[in-house]
């Protein structure tokens, strides 16, 4: 008889690491144990079965050929046994066996391993709110949290639902209830934007702003103090520290924490942020078990600290290093970038590596470029514009991290893809300055995107671009310590020079060199002077122009007027 | 005054440096001189004006904020001086002196430069047949072609046109012709497949497949040997070597050659392939001349070897680099690893690297898996399956090449640009197989293509995935030297089974371990016993069992149904 296995968890990792072994090991004995009845589901895909894209609960527990991946499956396909409904109980490393209580029956006994796999994910984070255990008040954890809001929505119990939490399964689960079911939803997030751990608040505005147009309110900045209602009742509303907001459905959707309970208890190593911790082989400190999925903390490449990555594809990678390991294999894992991608209704984000704020706390200088730019050539019909963002260490020029967003999601996810992918070779922004990615005009520019964002991140750090975000214009402007020169034709900025005045000034770029005279410099009581184009090259250009004029102290607003009106649609409607 | 710089080719890379430079460098004197009246235009646009997505011969000269990008438009936007219509008759490196000829006065002059650079593209092959002088027998080299072609289609002039070449040009044109116009249009290509320097015959067949469901007739392995018409009417049809084609409009698409001509009689260095040689700071031989574009031969990262690299994209790139060397930087462009793509109609065609016959010419010994996968969770309503081959060598297992296609071809590009991306950094197969892309169900699946191409070839090269392609199983199984164990579902197999008879077995995949008793090995007279299924996984998993109970000698069908299906729709539905 082969090496016995157990896997505990039997969801994306655990059936991963179950079915590469018995590949690769036909000999070995592997048991999945999972406290569900449900096992090995696409829990990604829960919001788009909430919202419907999903007909099906069974989708997605389904193979791509249609089998339903429940215990009969994994016995006579992958020949691999499986306890559901099972719990595990504690693990005796010295004794290598694992207890176990049957769930439904009660029955308990104990198992021997000589590898085990802990493959336990993460528990959706419960605030402690009052109200949090109310009927209608559900996290996002598993399929039986999905179909009972499903089940909910479509008895027409739900006109309004709250979301709390604005990471990625808050905004899918936003865009779920309110795109299907027209449900009323409004989203309430602690911090200043939406997706804070992915992307930065620029990135997050437009995100915000998508949202808002299709009928989503998003509420930044603002903390649930309290969840209303009664278990007879259900949940009646919910309270923040700003306001009251009735509804008939909550989302918990505040983070996940690594479920490393067993683990700890077993006397494992355990990591800052609670998630178990493994070597690159995914051995924990008992080499006699892995662990793999959202229990545990990975490196980040980019920062070198440990951190907990909840990712579906990260947890099957991993999972085929574990099966290659545990079959004698000598698989390596090390370590992630946290590439992270999401749709919210016509719009994609993407986003690799760290963000500014992330960036800061790990100790780095980072500095910014803001590109905007068409997605394709700019003459081919189905252009559309794409917003993205590279960030480097000023000091050593090394990438740590970029962001997108636009309305072609997978056009949006080749970019960001492209720069990941690099990301563990540690580039610096000449690399991505000579990225090679494919080109035809239906599906890229010449000068593509991600190289111009390269670019702009050179000109930038070698002090020829010297830029200003649009959030930081709009409080300068606001205050009346900035002033414009806007480059682009006169139809395009009239209306701002009509609003403006004098601090909103137009000369089009191909008239600035014979009229450099009229420009008003800083220091005049007008404030900063900013240029401004569509989409930033052309100021950048005029920012050039004028340096050579010895006119130095400008301005460049990142992304031009295309990340403006994103950015602030009020500012370029007024009410 | 600043530095002379001439720049002889304004067409991509010229305008490029010249504007990067008078960025960097105001004082600089920058002149463009270009045989043509029109410039800095979009070539590789021209199917897409012919075609009709771009309306306007302008689309193709303008800025994304629609200046027209003329004569003018660099005097006094770009602060560069143009000398169109005008050509450089010779280069006098001694005197650093350019002689040019206005081609409309025909008045001759002299400029001295500090710096040259030499933009001067590609010419089109225009191969030795006779009647390929005729009147509606064209290049694609030029907007005037493109008006030429464009005229005269929808002056009605053309019922049935022959493109002759299957390259990126011609499959762009055969679309063009066919698609907006629905002109009767026949590609003739000599090789055995579309596509010949970028993809393999396999990936080829499916897009010739997809191009002959819109109405383009393929015509492959058959040379032109005469066009036929007079100078009066113009062509009246085309000669192969099988059989004769009426049309009105032939399209010359066989290629290009770097135009190297000035630089040969100037004494500089030309490369094996009649490029211009270049060093990584796009120096040539003389240091005060630099080149770039169509015109050079590039480092291919993969081979090693200098070729020409005939890409818009590289162009643009190099341009930047020039700009920043000619203005006292350092820039560096090492190479290229020819990341390509291209739209087929509805198809998304894309690659980097070598193919497999490339590859083979370089004096690697190429190993490559077939992965078929839907673009996104197979869940997501609108998953489609792409086609991808992942090509190392053997020994080193270092990444050789990579091939997609698919019905989504922004997803065919972000697949392929993460691996050309990474492609510079050397990397093996273990590098692919972690390769981090960003997963969300809209997206991708938790396992991403990319990866599972990694996976299948990782596991090829252990030895544990024995594969056969589905061009050699057709052969095999054409000369009754092949059965087939196919383990999908009744449905599925039943047609084929019906058909065959004995030679196309069923057992679905859950009932395999029980009716192992079954399965006819090799060497009983039915020939090499192939496994199927509908993308490769189950039949590889099916292999796996297979040879854990002693039947070794299987080999199992790359890609499975969905990649047969694709290639040989005959084959699955004979008529």
């Amino acid at each position: 008889m082969g090496q016995k296995v157990l896997i505990i968890g039997a969801v994306a990792l655990g059936p991963k690491v179950a079915c590469r072994l018995r590949r690769l090991d036909p000999s070995a004995h592997v048991t999945l144990i999972d406290r569900d009845n449900l096992i090995s589901y696409g829990g990604c895909g829960i919001p788009y079965y909430v919202g419907g894209d999903v007909a099906d609960l069974e989708g997605l527990y389904s193979t791509s050929s249609h089998a339903i991946r429940d215990d009969r499956f994994f016995e006579t396909v992958k020949g691999v046994n499986v306890l559901s409904q099972t719990e595990v109980t504690d693990i005796d490393r010295k004794g290598k066996t694992v207890s176990v209580r049957n769930r439904a029956t009660g029955e308990e006994k104990t198992l021997e391993y000589d590898k085990l796999v802990l493959a336990t994910g993460a528990n959706p984070v419960v605030p402690p709110i009052p109200g949090a255990d109310l009927p209608g008040v559900s996290v996002v954890a598993n399929l039986h949290n999905a179909k009972e809001i499903k089940e909910k929505i479509s008895k027409g119990q739900v006109e309004s639902a709250v979301v709390i939490g604005g990471g990625a399964i808050g905004v899918e689960m936003a865009e779920a209830l309110a795109d299907l079911w027209g449900v009323e939803t409004t989203l309430v997030e602690m911090m200043e934007h939406l997706l804070p751990t992915a992307i930065g608040p620029d990135m997050g505005l437009i995100v915000k702003n998508h949202m808002e147009e299709h009928d989503v309110r998003i509420l930044l900045g603002e903390s649930v103090t309290q969840i209303v209602g009664t278990p007879e009742t259900g949940v009646e509303g919910v309270k923040t520290n700003k306001r009251d907001i009735p509804c008939q459905l909550v989302v918990l959707a505040v983070g996940v924490r690594p479920n490393a309970v067993l683990a700890a208890k077993a006397g494992l190593a355990i990591g800052p942020h609670g998630g178990i911790l493994v070597d690159n082989t995914l051995r924990t400190s008992d080499p006699n078990i892995f662990a793999g999925g959202d229990c545990i903390e990975l490196t980040h490449f980019i920062s070198g600290q440990k951190v907990p990555m909840a990712f579906g594809s990260l947890a099957n990678r991993e999972g085929r290093v574990i099966g290659t390991n545990i079959a004698g294999g000598n698989a390596q894992f090390k370590g992630s970038v946290g590439a992270f991608c999401l749709k919210a209704f016509e719009m994609g984000v993407a986003s690799a590596g760290l963000t500014v704020a992330q960036a800061k706390d790990a100790g780095f200088d980072p500095v910014h470029a803001v590109v905007v730019q068409a997605d394709r050539a700019h003459f081919y019909p189905t252009n559309q514009l794409m917003y993205m963002k590279l960030i480097a260490d000023k000091t050593t020029r090394k990438v740590l991290g970029v962001e997108a967003v636009g309305h072609n999601g997978d056009a949006v996810k080749a970019r960001v893809d492209a720069v990941s992918a690099v990301l563990p070779f540690g580039p610096d922004v000449s690399d991505i300055t000579a990225l090679e990615v494919t080109y035809a005009p239906p599906f890229a520019s010449a000068m593509d995107i991600v190289n111009n964002a390269g670019n702009a991140l050179d000109n930038i750090l070698k002090g020829k671009n010297k830029p200003i975000d649009v959030a930081d214009f709009l409080k300068l402007f606001d205050e009346a310590k900035a002033h414009v020169l806007d480059v682009r034709g006169k139809p395009e900025s009239q209306p701002f020079v009509e609003r403006f005045g004098d601090r909103w000034v137009n000369i089009p770029q191909d008239q600035l060199a014979a009229r450099i005279s009229e420009i008003n410099g800083n220091g005049n009581g007008s404030g900063q002077l900013c240029l401004i184009c569509d989409t930033g090259p052309r100021s950048y250009e005029a920012q050039c122009l004028l340096a050579s004029h010895g006119i130095t102290d400008t301005v460049n607003i990142q992304g031009g007027y295309g990340m403006l009106k994103k950015s602030a649609p009020d500012f370029n409607n007024p009410a």
